[in-house]
């Protein structure tokens, strides 16, 4: 049964896996500090038109929020967070493990407001309370929505205003880029963020997400706290060399191009068939709302993810598609839907 | 000036102090292993009706939560609390210090609901999520009111029902116990709660509060937890002889009641005087609603502290009372008013 | 130039990248719920002659210590180990940025003994001190040598005798169990260890480790601690691909095996040419003295690692093998050696 | 029976004890920011011929040392301590608790050597190790002995070569300060130390040590730390007090000599029947070695502790003795010793 359950189903893609095969007994030193962990930050940094930033490659999403936020905090310091952010709900307390609490800004549509950042602001005046020294987004976020650099430049201002650190979780920052709806490049990352990362598990990658740090204060023994955070990967260059091949002839953004296109190929075509949207998206998660007896009869087709029951009747559902997605499949999903909905 | 700020403006009760001063050249073992603490904890078992309880005395309140709560859960274990919650405010993230994150569940006028636990509950359904493990709840609560044996009965079936332990604050438990509207008795907190603290700190002592721990499985190595979170008092005896003093003759409930009845006497004359309230409490607490202009002049002639900003014209402020609160300035001050409302 | 710098210069062997390359399109269900994670899983268990262990697949051996010892212990307690150790040593402090003293007990060529727990006991009598409560260990330890059934037996012994855990850190376990001079096989290890891990990324994986829990009571909500710390792998399948690879035909044996042959093959051809050793081992790493001008031209040759210097002339070195090496590296080295030595 | 155990049997001096009565009902703002705090940090700074320096109250000096060291470390970084520091042996792993491993430096009767300093910063070269940052001795040290200008400054200059911090555990700095072996005075230690604690609790007061920061790096944001770690005490003016009467009139250095006096006096006493010593003190610590017969019979007639057994016939104890100590219990144990030797 084919699943559109997650866009981590399936292995790497097809240039990462014959990269692995031809150089697998190729010597070299581990813990990232090898030739091709630097052939992939110098083909980063080119793409960010950052020449100065610092880059380390990480195995998974959740461990790089963790490095980086209990890195960059002192002990009283706490991070901000839209409500739904993954660090908020998702990461099974990894920021409050390393001693941090999360605090949650008012957001809409799963992206944080700088009004919601000022009235956290507000309300932290003493010593008493946590001091905020960070506001964490994710884009594309949680529920597929984007961030247009209007929108980043405010956060960024607010940012500045209260002295605050702006950290990006790029789990799928690759299919923010490519949504119609977005005016963000990879070369504006520097303009607005001290510190993100890029997601490469999502797209593409048998794992891997790379750490950026433009900002000189958190560059200092990173690699301290990657090592005692267990997040130092021996044979570090499998980072590398992935990150090197999926920053090679614009694959990085073309493999997310496709994901996007599936997703909103499903979209459009459930749409055309008269199903509403739990929230309307332009990356690779689509949150349709199904009848019930709706969504028992496609269970047994598709494997997609219960998001949220709405009442007795309906509930949001999750579609998400990934650079593997066959296009095959998403026919068939709409095909069947229009059958269903028709009979 | 006189000031309601807080009740811990002054130092202790005067028999606390004569006992200290009669007792100043004793010689006694430390960390709480002497004579004194041992006739208080058997002072309070006998109040409490307990005869199993194990009791430890901690300097203050943030101490207690901190110890208590990192002590009782595992490393991936959440507490639930209100928005309103000290542990979820006012303690500068001491519980995330511990590792442990604050779920807030929905709550009325400070008090946890149980549809606000079950809400929780339901959210929180696998290992991506931390795992809530204990109900954090203060009475009286930060806004001075307090929960009925119903309420507490509905709180232990929704814990017992989700496995979940239940604990409460009670840095300012005394005057709770003395409210009018409070059917609880110390004889009672065995049937609903794993642990609790008494505060001493709010309540005649120069500092000090008693931990007690009903639930048998939070007993084990606790005084490890103490010592490890620097929460183990040199000279113990001085918590055993406040406690032993404030536990005879119905000290403590005789403390809380005065502290109580200065502050309600507070409340009925501002009420008299057309004052409204952002919430009506029953306990040491209150919370009059003022306008700016009166709210500066006020406070030229008296201490207390602004609550909250409702508008631009009007802003709840707080009275706190104590057991050493002056009956005269109680009633210079609803002069004061009456003289300023009718000028 | 030839690399002896350790045993994770490589990919992957040549099964496991097939098996990756056969399965790479394959969709399955994340974070090592699927199909290839149970079977390895079954295919372990069997070899362990135990069905009721847990079994968890992690990506590397930090992150294992890590989660293992704070999962296991309450915030107060502490785990013994070898000063060699490698929490102790080599691990950036991750043991006590979870909370946890690591308590050295004495040891000899790298094997923490017995007499070395009872010490600590002795010394560990109350709150104000740390409560020791797990005992680890390294098979083979970080100097290459390992331990006997016997010797097990009486660290088993004196774990019994003051209730404590016993866990083993198998990075290199393969190795030691296929030591000519070790009588320890994978069927016992379920009669020693409440818990260990089965080293992967050093015996032919391209990374993972297996933690395998024989303690009912170290079981419960394990998954809440993977996750918490950053150490839940999204593609999980790629782990349990990998160790149903390594335990099928006896390949995780074999390729110890090649390991241990060329590094013992070194050791004892350098023996022969006169060369005395810091400590004489039975696995895949061998820790030869040089003089300093040998050291110096050899580095020219061979790549390897200073251990440590003994005395202006002399410094202890060290070698490592792995599945990987090249016998004919191996015969260049000695030959090299040789014509150095008679020259 | 007569107590020797520690120097925390008693209360307070009469002097503190006077001023908590006179001053009982007086109201003040909490938390340290009372006029009584400040007077007091007036009269340090005086004391410590320094204007600049940041002081803060603390309730023990566990607290201290936790706050302190935690607060002023980043997470990966370490502190270094003699073996029988107190945080390495006696705080229950309270720094561990907080993130930061303990690493122990050779030293000399407790005292903590530059090469010992030296030879950790040898071995921690890279980021697979802890990152040394801070070295901590205490003055006096768990032993008793004291250190002179010229070993200050030996550590200072280390410390100042490797970049480290020079926190000094004063819980019995005015016992150290009056030593007849020591040339340290008050006025020096902002020459040494990036911070430090006074200790209250161990001469005269009730309760209470003083955090003296010299570092400014050190400075910002410390109230936070304290908060968050629970050791913010409400009615702080408390500690303010104590510290006030402590440094007016000379009592500080007053009433430590008067310990050091009497345990001066015990140790000769002594001495002069025949005793050896474990080691031979200059301050309020003294550690006779007993046969196995005198200890049993002394221990009949006066308290004192088992330090250490040496063999089957003989211990190590330690005699304490406080600003409280009566010098008529000197002399009846002196002449209970004669008594029994000689019979």
């Amino acid at each position: 049964m084919y699943s559109f359950n997650s866009d981590y189903s399936e292995g790497a893609c097809d240039a990462i896996l014959q990269a692995m095969v031809d150089t697998n007994r190729k010597q070299s030193v581990g813990y990232g500090l090898d030739e091709e962990c630097d052939k992939a930050r110098a083909l980063i940094r080119e793409q960010l038109q950052s020449d100065t930033c610092d880059i380390h490659f990480l195995v998974g999403g959740t461990q790089c929020n963790q490095v980086v936020i209990s890195s960059a905090l002192r002990p009283y310091e706490a991070v901000i967070a839209a409500k739904s952010g993954h660090i908020n709900v998702h990461e099974t307390g990894a920021i409050e493990a390393s001693g941090h609490k999360v605090l949650v800004a008012d957001s809409e549509k799963g992206k944080v407001l700088p009004q919601g950042i000022r009235a956290v602001m507000n309300e932290h005046v003493d010593e008493h309370m946590v001091k905020p020294a960070m506001v964490y987004i994710s884009n594309a976020t949680e529920i597929g929505t984007v961030y247009t650099k209007a929108e980043l430049k405010a956060l960024r201002d607010v940012c500045d205003e209260y002295g605050l650190l702006l950290y990006m979780d790029g789990a799928r920052l690759p299919m923010a880029l490519v949504a119609n709806d977005s005016d963000l490049e990879l070369a504006d990352l520097a303009k607005y963020f001290d510190v993100c990362y890029l997601g490469g598990t999502k797209c593409g990658a048998l794992f891997g997400e790379a750490v950026v740090i433009f900002n000189d204060a958190l560059k200092q023994n990173f690699r301290f706290s990657i090592k005692q955070q267990g997040a130092m990967l021996a044979k570090g260059r499998l980072l590398g060399l992935q990150f090197s091949v999926l920053f090679e002839e614009n694959r990085y953004l073309d493999l997310a191009d496709h994901a996007v296109k599936m997703a909103q190929k499903l979209q459009e075509g459930m749409e055309q068939e008269g199903i509403s949207f739990f929230v309307k998206t332009t990356t690779n998660q689509i949150f349709p709302i199904f009848e019930q007896k709706l969504l028992e009869q496609m269970a047994q087709k598709f494997q997609f993810q219960l998001w949220e029951k709405l009442d007795d009747k309906r509930s949001a559902v999750r579609f998400v598609t990934s650079w593997a997605c066959e296009e095959q499949a998403v026919d068939e999903c709409l095909a069947w839907l229009k059958h269903y909905l028709r009979a």
